[in-house]
């Protein structure tokens, strides 16, 4: 083992060589990081003695909770046995096969086949190749363009951020999005429904598929992807009416269907993949986080048997693949970590128990003068702060507000997310009914920190 | 932990879930799969009973042997204590504030700051976000161009299988290369050399790195990618005027060079990185692999301060990452490693030790009948199969005689790999002399094998 070494040593050592995902680099320079030392069911312990609950489960991907010895139990166990084989030369691991065959489980009838990779950005990328492949196999080669939505997220990869339609990861590369990526309008009701009822906005922006594949040429369309619930755009749950109008379209036109799962998947939603929740029967879907809750690094796609079928008998050779497809340490631990979200309950959980009780303690905040709407399906959730309830306007320099109320609950001990001014629910799913009071206590308080910053109190 | 399940069970769930990676998908659902049940130091133990010695380190990874249990037991007891959280929000983890301070140490000068990612492919994804973002922060966003070389291996993202330049992954997607990558010749001698001394193609081959920028126009190119080593393509070792010449003329046109050290890192070559055996000055390294010796996935971007300083005083967001950057379970894992790679002399010992012993044993290859060349450089080495030494021409059928020696090798007890006819070695580098002497005993054996069925014995 080694050595420890001492908190004020750590933070100089992180300040000077770490450049951290997703951040401020000129702003970590001067402020450093906080380091998180510990973590136990729902809270994490911090180097300066703080606890925090964790209502954002790491990365939307703790959703066993922190602690959990089982896991690493078995990590050291497969470590020590076999701590890595590859999986490309006709050769398999136990873990690796049982992981297989569990996914087949617990996926919807149609999937019976899964691709390893080693993140939600590598499994967008392996769908990208696999549905372009499959078209090719189909003899359809000009079916190359993938239509996703705009504030998607997909992951960080070339690929994953061409997908994803976040502007402001498009800004900073001028070669993104990549060809062969088109984006339609999102399902987000509340921002941009205008005078719209839900329902009509949905099928709006569900037709806006059709057109887009009618403007392109269906020839020339190879699938269409998309959250089920848009994660990091704001946990946007769409209207009723789109899951189906999507799904209709994408059968009319012969259009792969694929749904990130990397987010709603293992029981995210109260139910084991998010298009279970909407009713809707994808063709591929990309899987991480919940997976292995966060404990080991690892991503897959989940075949069905319609696309599987055309590669096996038609593909040959699949020229794709990573070094850690398939790493057994990783599936030793996915596997333990599916049958304890299994054995214990936590889909069901997550549904009508704690999930439930979620839904009903988030629906008191409704009321509260700076939140304009609460969502939330199974234990993902948002609240909507705004300036006018009615009008649904969003207060002056959209994304401040958010901030404001993320920090104050911060400061207060819980960790929730901002995408703007929408603040992000989504604890472990293991969290107790006493730790949502708390988690909704701090919410309050920080509603409230807000309306008296903006003058509403 | 789960209960042990039969192996014809595991061979099953495997032939029937399991969509390997680069393999026959056709192939594997008649034929199924070896299951790898255990391994210690160089050896591989399958559930059929047979011993393997594995001179390929997993797949060019496992640098420091199986059965290391002080890995395992850092693993389980970072995971007891943190098994996940992210360093997106101003958080960090001791492992990988500790992990960034310690590549610090063992990579060039040059070299203070890491990106952390979760494998080569996300590493070289990460390569091509920072170069973009680097050149855009300097105000000239023009640079977009990436040149890299024809049977280059980075990876099989869409963008790592871009800059790779593989036609067998090319020829399976539409969409590929994406745009923005342009391709040169590689410097394969044995192969590709004609009537020229190795010195005067090594110059050759560069200078078309200069053609190419002229022809871009040097403000739209953003910088070179290479493997100091093409290690998938054959582990072709570039003539000894080639790195310098690559050298000199990013240096003239301010190319950001790119050293891709994913196999080449943490030692294989008697040295850190690849890098330092030509004495090149990269200003980035992708790395993985050998980082964890694959006891767990990660990778990272080594980042110079010419590129650091730019992106952290000019750049403010860095709007790039992943969920698993700097995991802390991975990277507690990666500092035991590389200290154990630094505490026990391995690198030393795979430029002057066995890396010397591996040389001299592989030498006496050379006259072989069917050897056209052998080369290597610490413990990565090959030797060309070919038909008639003085043309350098191969046999018949290109890739046939590899695979014939590789399955003779097999079935006697040593994995090696074959690109086309040429057989890789890639050893973990604690293999010792006795070790090295079965692996050539072997290997001689399977030269005289592919001798005999081309009747030259």
């Amino acid at each position: 083992m080694t050595k420890p070494v001492d908190n004020a040593t750590i933070k100089k050592m992180d300040r000077d060589h770490y450049l951290h995902p997703f951040s401020n680099l000129t702003e970590m320079k001067q402020v450093g990081s906080r380091i998180i030392e510990r973590a136990e069911g729902v809270y994490l312990y911090d180097s300066d003695g703080h606890r925090t609950l964790d209502g954002f489960a790491g990365l939307w991907c703790v959703n066993l909770g922190y602690g959990r010895d089982e896991l690493s139990a078995v990590a050291a166990e497969q470590m020590k046995q076999l701590p890595y084989y590859n999986s490309f030369f006709g050769t398999t691991n136990a873990p690796a096969a049982e992981l297989a065959a569990l996914l087949k489980e617990v996926t919807p009838p149609q999937f019976n086949h899964v691709f390893f990779t080693g993140s939600g950005s590598e499994s967008n990328d392996t769908v990208v190749r696999m549905v372009r492949r499959y078209w090719q196999c189909q003899e359809q080669p000009s079916r190359k363009v993938i239509i996703s939505r705009k504030n998607a997220y997909h992951g960080s990869t070339i690929a994953g951020a061409s997908l994803g339609g976040m502007g402001y990861m498009h800004k900073q590369d001028e070669g993104l999005p990549m060809q062969y990526v088109e984006h339609i309008d999102q399902p987000y009701w509340f921002a941009e429904g205008g005078e719209l009822t839900p329902e009509e906005f949905g099928l709006e922006r569900a037709g806006q598929l059709e057109q887009k594949i009618l403007e392109l040429g269906e020839d020339n369309v190879a699938a269409f992807i998309a959250e089920p619930i848009q994660g990091a755009g704001g946990v946007i749950v769409p209207p009723a009416s789109y899951w189906p109008e999507i799904q209709r379209i994408c059968r009319q036109y012969n259009i792969l269907l694929v749904s990130d799962e990397v987010i709603c998947g293992f029981g995210r939603t109260g139910h084991w993949f998010g298009c279970e929740h909407f009713g809707v029967e994808p063709d591929l879907m990309s899987v991480a986080k919940g997976m292995t809750s966060g404990y080991l690094p690892m991503g897959g796609v989940i075949v069905s048997d319609k696309v599987a079928n055309v590669l096996v008998e038609k593909g040959g050779d699949f020229n794709h693949g990573f070094t850690y497809s398939g790493h057994p340490v990783s599936a030793a631990v996915a596997v333990a970590n599916i049958k304890a979200l299994r054995d214990e309950g936590l889909i069901e959980e997550a549904a009508s128990g704690s999930g439930a009780y979620f839904r009903q303690q988030l629906q008191l905040l409704a009321e509260h003068p700076v939140v304009g709407e609460v969502r939330s399906v199974g234990l993902v959730g948002a609240i909507e702060l705004c300036a006018d309830k009615q009008s649904r306007d969003f207060f002056p320099d959209r994304g401040a507000t958010g901030t404001l109320c993320r920090l104050h609950a911060l400061e207060n001990g819980l960790v929730l997310r901002a995408t703007e001014d929408t603040m992000l629910f989504s604890p472990p799913l293991v969290i107790s009914h006493a730790e949502i009071d708390e988690m909704m206590t701090i919410t309050r308080a920080s509603l409230d920190h807000v309306a008296k910053c903006h003058g509403m109190n």
